[in-house]
């Protein structure tokens, strides 16, 4: 029949490489309690501390197989001891990924961090990111990743242009301050928290400050952090080619930054997104690419929410990978517009769930990560465990 | 496996009887030519009357056996003899379908329609419309379907209420020219070609003039009509509660009223809005809900264009069909947020072509209807047999 | 000169009228801390009770002339004795306002208030409304305020049209427990704080709510509550044209409900907002429309805040008062596409401030609100004597 | 009194030079007719060839004093003899402005022009750029402005990649048939024509390709090209920022690209655009940025409609120009927002009509150039005068 489901032996050997080779990052936050500036709701079992985090997260990589890592976020992950917070990732069967500063949480920055009009807040700021170099160093993380929450939010409120070159000023020290292999990785977002102009509101701007700093530094693509209606995988494309595409937060949105679990929103869209991707070999293996998820799981639950993420995003990518590139390319110089499109369209249309199942199945994970995961009992061992204390959130 | 493609036996009773009794309506206007503001792009074969345009309509009810109506588009479909194309359609497998009325391409409805502020001019666009009656009689349509274009380009041009006032007036006429068994439907519009305000940009709008008017006026949801953003299949759960929902003009859209194929843009989306329909009984044999196209082909071929967003709807329809309404209800009721959400994107994430192309087969309609109508040769055969005459299109 | 500044002998009477019968209500909670999900800023002063808060609304007061109520929200500002509330608001020159409900931010709510599938979540919320209806009677107020976070996250998460049943029901409950002389006031919020589906999204969801109660429900429009590009000003005339427009939460944005000061991000908007409820005579005295301020002052300082976004309204009518309604009918009526647009906009670049001063001298307030403010030497003031404690918040 | 309206004594000598030196371009094709895909509605007396263009624009500025220039559109004006039309122009006290090319209303560019897969068609597309600079040569024009309408409708129709490839291929060749002292200035626009992927969609790739070009490569920004929400001061102070910014195409939007009179929908971005102009020394006498206007007049009078587009940037220039720079800095530097925006917004809600007319009384332009022109009777006479012959237009 014309339909099949496919079947790993239906992706050729650089897809089946790609497929093998992807991993996805966990941001040690999405364990914690997040949610929106009406409520913050708890649940049972939220990790009172960063070891408690790296354990959630350990439980995303030992179903799904394809989460190695986990981000931090300073200060919310600061710990006395890196070292110690590093031989715990390994025991749980992760490493400790990109560094992520902070510097919208202290009352300093109401104004700006890296484009606050006083010299003194920028110089914290600046100290700040110098300071996470160090946990960079501690804990062995090669990704410096940097959003700021700066901007106005009214019209005169600062000056747009000396703005940008206080950014400039800032990034080029911290830069200075990266050891070689280091990278810093930088964000852009259309609004929120400000709400007239952003500092880095889009790519170009996030782009002309990498271009200035040097070969080292490559724009971050948050799935989330776009105008409405913008064509994200066009992006992805116009970075690929200019090699600064740094990495990705991975999430879904309905309207702004919704923080929701990637591929849930539109798995269209996520899918055009990694066949831009697989289409230009930058999924292959040894890509410099960080994959990584961004999220809030304001109303699921937390390590669920995260494995059904890294579950979506692996079935775009194979479905991406599946794409017949030849054909593609022959109705594309055709002109044959609807031939073309079908093509696309086939690969998104299979359902790739048995594929996948496949592949887990043949490295001893479980084909139901979801369904495993739940039989565990895992989310009533810890609710049980973690009582007392505090759990753990942005401490808005 | 856990992830075979779904089969027909799969559908129960009453999903198998709405698959069996879905219709979709076809615009004649989707057969010539039409393009954006900048061009209009020709294409070989493009009909000269609405003769050909209802033939080429019979090429896609022949290959996908659920198109069996057409709508026409009054003056563009004006003919002397509405019972010879009426015979002309049934030849090709076809009937007439709604009659739409258009009061935008004359120099009088400058400054709009039934809001004009001339009373002259309102007269002439009530007038139109019962002309358009008049075709309904003639070719035994039931559905008067009335999209206006009248609204402002400038704040202060006209009085926004006077303007609710006079439609209301206007609509009145217009509903008390209906027989028994005619139906006024209206369509609601966010933007363009008016482009400061539009007098109907609204469902809320739509809904107080049809309930003002009475039983048989119904809104119509065009899927490209609406602010960014914006949840249509809560729209459309809205009107079926209040048993308002008359019709849907399908299409699909990135950015504005973009009249793609319905599907292309974000075919999760057209799932949702079928799975609110499939939810509410609304599939079922009997419902009173015209499913309607209107997109606008600026590149690709047109009767290909039309099979495959034909096809598109099915697949979504096939695919809210298959939802395990036992299970989600279930999960919502214990409020179990990623498993009310993984019963839905189970269905959506099956492949469902082989299942439809096993219907078609079964009712001796080809297989694949992209292929099919591709081998046909039909599109050669029309560019070669029609030349001479003027293509038909929007006259704009 | 042609363009002389307009004095308020330029006011016909009825426009004078208007400008002096003008109310704004103040929300209690611009006086706390409010903020976005990443931070809430503290300031120095700030009230820490509510008490405190209707202190601070009485300085606005003071300065503009034209902010005597301040709204409560239930509970930040429950008190154990409200007559000493009101008692303390009379001191203060102000007086009760509409009473706000809050059903989101109780662990209960997760999922929704009075549309949550738990039938023990919806008793509690009518029943916190009930309460308010209570707090309504000891205060005096009129106006139960009713804005609802639910909604949803995630496709599927529960049934979009059982929801809506579920709501008409807690509603209907409510609304019988108004005394007579009361209103229950509807406000309706395109998204946020959820990110699928949002239970009253639009003003057609809340007038289908408002007409199913009764005559003395009405519809809130807060400015910031809309689609991007949505005409504000048509709703306003629509929900007029109907008499269901209740009351407003000014307020403005560039983005989604950035909670901005009225004003600040479309000054044009907000005239037209005022044209239209002036053209309607809906500014005149005895108007039932509240009109209120619901804002964040997330960085600026909160009274002056209120002060500024008092006067920008305040601006903004003086200007719709303005317009040669004659003369723009007359252009309307002959279709004067640039010169209806022309008369509207001459009211719209004049310049009322000088007007406005006038009008505060002749009532013995100062010339210049935000200058006197500045000169009092309150915020220093405040900030000196309200120390220890904790500043009220919205508590998220 | 503290709000008497400014007077030109009020601006200073930088101001005043800036004021006095600000010219504004005049698109020819806003004298022919235009409209949307739905009808171009005509008007009496409009132009049928670009002679009659040149003296409409011509009008505009004898009643202005500002629009000195006009852009062509080739092949829209194409002409045998544009010495002839060179001297036509300066009969008509104007001059020859940008040449603009057109790649998109040739059935061979239904796919793209410099995009298109078919190096044919890029050829074709190339050639007619360099034709464009024989043009410039004929008319001493030196901005060769491009926009082009490729993109893609449907997502695989075309490879994202290679098409800006071949995009930079294309320019590449085209920059380098400039002569000295041209000028290459490219546009960027979001969407529409296409509707899924437009291959200059933002700043970011304008730049891009100009960055890879050379020095003479510019910008150009058309307010009406953004995504819902986009904040465009900030992208001008940035283009300025890296000195790429060439050139302005003005009007004004509520929906998307609606082309409506500059000023007329969002007053106060103009003005805060202005601002970031003034602010960076950018509108003084010298600069080399091209403030041209493209509009399309679809309903209003297309002479008057140009001149209150010029009026509205000049009145937008000389409230930017009135802002006080140090008041503003020092409120800034103290991180006072209420502050820092009421300088702004002082500037704002002043009335400059009155010093604008005293301004164009001191160079014996009339002090009203709207009532100026009514009151000429010259809509009449063109009317009278151009019977016959095809009015000029898109021929779309």
């Amino acid at each position: 029949m014309a339909y099949a489901a496919p079947e790993l032996a239906d992706l050729d050997r650089a897809a089946r490489a790609a497929l093998d080779a992807q991993t996805i990052e966990l941001p040690s936050w999405a364990f914690g309690n997040s949610g929106t500036r009406f409520k913050v709701f708890t649940s049972p079992g939220t990790p009172r501390d960063p070891f408690e985090k790296i354990a959630d997260a350990g439980q995303v990589h030992a179903h799904t197989g394809i989460a190695p890592r986990v981000s931090l976020h300073i200060p919310w992950d600061l710990v006395d001891d890196f070292g110690a917070l590093a031989a715990h990732a390994t025991e749980h069967g992760v490493a400790i990924g990109a560094i992520n500063s902070n510097v919208f949480q202290d009352d300093d920055y109401k104004l700006g961090s890296l484009c606050n009009p006083s010299a003194r807040v920028r110089r914290k700021a600046v100290d700040h990111h110098l300071r996470c170099i160090e946990v960079m160093r501690a804990t062995g993380s090669t990704d410096l990743k940097i959003w700021l929450a700066d901007g106005l939010n009214y019209p005169g409120q600062d000056d747009l242009r000396q703005r940008q070159d206080r950014l400039a000023e800032g990034l080029a020290e911290i830069y200075a301050g990266l050891d070689d292999g280091m990278r810093l990785i930088l964000e852009y977002k259309f609004f929120e928290p400000a709400f007239y102009a952003t500092d880095i509101p889009d790519w170009g701007t996030a782009l002309l400050h990498c271009s200035a700093l040097g070969e080292r530094a490559k724009v971050v693509l948050d799935t989330g952090h776009h105008a409405p209606g913008t064509n994200i995988e066009f992006i992805v494309a116009q970075l690929l080619r200019v090699d600064r595409l740094g990495a990705f937060d991975f999430n879904s949105r309905f309207y702004a930054d919704d923080d929701l679990m990637a591929g849930a929103a539109d798995p269209f869209q996520l899918f055009r997104i990694m066949h831009e991707l697989a289409r230009a070999g930058a999924l292959a293996p040894g890509s410099m690419i960080n994959f990584m998820l961004d999220e809030c799981h304001n109303i699921e639950d937390k390590i669920p929410g995260q494995i059904r993420s890294v579950l979506n995003v692996q079935e775009a990518t194979a479905k991406a990978l599946l794409v017949d590139a030849a054909a593609l390319a022959a109705a594309q110089r055709d002109g044959d517009v609807l031939g073309a499109n079908a093509v696309l369209m086939d690969a998104y249309n299979a359902d790739v769930r048995g594929l996948l199942a496949d592949w887990r199945t043949d490295r001893g994970l479980p084909a139901d990560p979801m369904r495993a995961f739940a039989e565990s009992g895992h989310l009533a061992k810890i609710a049980a465990e973690r009582t007392g204390g505090t759990q753990a959130g942005w401490g808005a």
